[in-house]
């Protein structure tokens, strides 16, 4: 049985005249600079999770949503994914109230995918209890006409077919970033090779970044990597912080000492969400722009485990985001 | 029977006149200013270690020995710790080869401590296969009058009652540093927490904090352990780095990233001997100054683990700490 897809009728077309100022003028004085728009694929979720602080059931989550609803601080997000009929106007409010254009964001037949897990005392692995597809078990992102122009792109963690398969609609992309997790590096080795080749940044945990390059030292797994493909290496190292390989560059930031984690789901979308976001701000990839980009996706990354699935990061504000990268600050300088 | 503590002919006397003209006329611009002597107490061990990377049988190590000749690129260093018999005129030649004054070395009848281990493949926690305490299993550490003045102090780990002892003989310290290991935290708490409240500073790994502290958050930790009596706490993260939490302050430094680490063994009294010996170079325990010294710490514990026991310390020039010290601003920089 095919099943068929419905196209949201839920389009918002705010940006578009933004982005063509920004487009066709960027460097004009008279013109304030807009943030370029980013793409976003991946998936929307309802998670129910158990932390030693505490649980919630069915709470708005996903890789799309996460990064999305961050990356919202710093610039338009344009979202391609699939939500089910339960996916309610209360939670479309949440993307609209954020300037997330949400054109791509389809709706099928059946429930949206759903994600329960649960963290033991150190919160650094989730143990997944039970996953439920639904809508995304044959989800097939399309890039619509208006996203195919995106210069920055992050492709969330899903199928690497599905994520090579966007990539192709992208062609002017200037910076495309792929997630992946152990799944997909165990379960379809050879399309996660091809995808890897067709993008400019990677982001993986320290397990994901040995275990796909075969190398247990992270500076020769990131040259590892880099074969394959990625220009840039981002590795995530949870309450150890990031760390970034380029062809001339290493950078690392702490993580922020927080007193209180409350639950982790999240963190790393919500990383790249900052970083993304930053970049598109910024509107250059330059090496000092992309150290920024790091901070700020580990800003945005400390907010989002301070309180569960996205309370904390739907009730952040843009100068708390900016009191805290100069904590960072703070937490790392120090004078030659 | 007691056992007879021969005090060591070996001394030398070649820094007395520069401390005096240091202590004397620390600030007058037509002399230049000589670092303040450091001193240490601690272990003087033949070690045999194993790694993934190779073994070495009966290499000069202990965290007195590698604190001394770390610190000695930066400082002259004072050494009050045991030797038995079998430490010949080689290794006595290493300490005076590299500026550290051995009054304070006692030699006494038997053999000097040694250490057998191994580390598994990741590198993070050495397994004691044997311990031969030898002569330290009745070392009473004495700090020679001319030591009496130290100002900057470093308590190697040892019996707890045996820091406190020395602490006791160095009225006029402006800061005591100490480090501990677990078996002196679950063996002989009553007598660390007395050692504790008698110190500045505390070095110690992620366990041996929340073990102390009962807290497994690394910032309730170090607010815990404050409250033991060291107004600072340094935490070390292995292949993660070092944080440091003083009253008005938090400041990470992560490691440096290497490609090979061929002997983590004396990695933290390396840190201990950059950062001490940093302190006692810059003269003065300013915010700044601390976030050097966490810097030249780590930079000293990367270049350790480059090669067993000593080797790559004691080929090191001050050229290559500098550069590495610049590294670590690159690896570390962005602009707010």
């Amino acid at each position: 049985m095919t099943r068929r897809k419905v196209a949201l009728d839920w389009r918002i077309g705010v940006f578009d005249a933004r982005l063509l100022t920004f487009q066709q003028e960027p460097s004009k004085e008279d013109h304030p600079i807009v943030p370029m728009p980013l793409l976003v694929v991946g998936s929307v979720a309802f998670d129910s999770v158990r932390t030693p602080s505490g649980r919630a059931e069915d709470i708005l989550g996903g890789s799309a949503t996460h990064f999305a609803l961050t990356a919202s601080y710093f610039a338009p997000v344009n979202i391609v994914a699939v939500v089910g009929e339960d996916f309610g106007a209360e939670h479309l409010a949440l993307f609209h109230g954020r300037s997330i254009d949400t054109q791509g964001l389809e709706r099928a037949p059946g429930k949206t995918f759903r994600w329960r897990g649960e963290y033991s005392d150190s919160m650094n692995e989730a143990k997944t209890l039970d996953t439920q597809l639904n809508v995304f078990e044959r989800f097939s992102p399309k890039v619509p006409p208006a996203y195919r122009e995106s210069e920055l792109v992050f492709l969330g963690n899903i199928n690497p077919a599905l994520q090579l398969h966007v990539r192709r609609q992208v062609p002017k992309a200037r910076l495309v970033a792929l997630d992946t997790m152990n799944y997909w590096i165990q379960g379809t080795p050879e399309d996660l090779k091809k995808a890897l080749a067709a993008v400019d940044l990677l982001l993986a945990n320290e397990t994901e970044a040995r275990m796909l390059s075969g190398c247990p030292n992270l500076r020769k797994a990131a040259a590892g990597i880099q074969k394959l493909g990625p220009r840039m290496i981002v590795i995530k190292r949870g309450e150890y912080g990031v760390i970034m390989f380029t062809e001339g560059m290493i950078f690392s930031v702490p993580a922020y000492p927080l007193e209180e984690v409350h639950d982790p789901t999240g963190a790393g979308d919500s990383f790249a969400g900052g970083f993304m976001g930053y970049l598109a701000q910024a509107g250059d990839l330059s090496e000092s722009s992309l150290r920024r980009a790091m901070v700020y996706g580990s800003v945005m990354a400390s907010f989002a485990v301070e309180d569960f699935g996205l309370r904390r990061t739907l009730r952040l504000t843009r100068e708390e985001i900016d009191a805290r990268f100069r904590e960072f600050k703070s937490l790392t300088h120090f004078d030659v």
